[in-house]
């Protein structure tokens, strides 16, 4: 037998394989583990287990979810004439801890990225069209990051629902509340000024 | 049924137990787990398992072990003369990790404490002595950190083995191997000056 035990360290490996965790922190991880009240240590293995066992992704937005449709697109109080497309569930997640938005979502496999060769029909586009389509919404908030890949999609998105009656929104940009005017970045600050709004605006948004 | 599926939620909520793993981390590692492969979570799922289900302390020295006694503590190519006294097993798998050290270890239960209420028999010093005793060891290396707590565990230890034919020896203290002098803390150079060595020294200890 070696010095270190092997599901010792096999518990480490696994660990390891975990993102933004080295092999340190996976040791570390591991002794807490092992420290732990067997009880404990169940509650965790029981949470990955039906992880495994009982989570799919929504068939209509990708989201992920215990039955085919998830909670937001089978909620009947949702708004269904609105649909906010993310990138990724992460986002999805935030926008809904604003619980400032009480319509449907979609979540991109992905963004547009000519250089490494993701076309539209890669991240599923048209399966985003047909959605929009079949349900008739209204609007369509875009809520991607402006980054080239973010802004390639948001125009093909744009051409794509062109010919369709639908209002295409993006997230307000600018300033952000609670931020110091002078560690502001230049071009915020200086579209932020361009794009000025009416005083009364500000007092509307809050409401 | 609510926005967020209850099993995400609980997997989430498992995660935030983990040391240095809040809130946004759990979410992050939550959705990495859920993109993968059944495979690789079965993998993780099962090396729990087996953690909790398969170890144990030792019962000489306090490892981890898969076995009464732990895979140092009975091989038979260690040196049975030496046993190294350290903190926790971080410790004690950093230091094996060095290959310097052919001995035996022995895990405290943590640091003597008096402010905390811990005394020498909290952290089971009396089994420790027994250990030393009944295994005949001939030498005690100290190899815990120079801290109020670490320096009055040392001196209630070197009290303790005061009647015994034991060497007592604690780790080399001085300027690390590839720092700068001018970012080694003063008290650190100070005493490596105070306390300089025989260059053909540095020669032995490395070879």
């Amino acid at each position: 037998m070696s010095a270190q035990s092997k599901i010792f360290s096999e518990l480490v490996d696994q660990l390891k394989k975990l993102p933004s965790i080295g092999k340190k922190s996976a040791t570390r991880l591991g002794l807490h583990l092992v420290n732990q009240d067997k009880a404990v240590l169940q509650d965790l293995i029981n949470a990955l287990q039906e992880t495994k066992d009982s989570l799919i992704r929504c068939k209509q937005c990708n989201h992920i979810s215990e039955t085919e449709l998830c909670g937001i697109c089978s909620s009947p109080t949702r708004n269904n004439g609105q649909i906010c497309v993310v990138e990724n569930i992460r986002d999805l997640i935030a926008i809904e801890e604003t619980q400032q938005y009480n319509g449907k979502y979609y979540v991109l496999k992905g963004l547009i990225s000519p250089i490494d060769g993701i076309t539209p029909s890669d991240i599923e586009l048209d399966k985003l069209l047909s959605v929009i389509v079949d349900q008739d919404m209204k609007e369509v908030i875009v809520a991607i990051s402006p980054t080239y890949e973010g802004d390639t999609t948001v125009f093909y998105l744009s051409k794509m629902l062109a010919d369709y009656p639908i209002t295409m929104s993006t997230l307000a940009r600018g300033v952000a509340f609670g931020s110091e005017l002078e560690y502001t970045d230049e071009i915020t600050l200086g579209r932020s000024i361009t794009a000025r709004v009416p005083y009364s605006n500000i007092y509307k948004e809050t409401e």
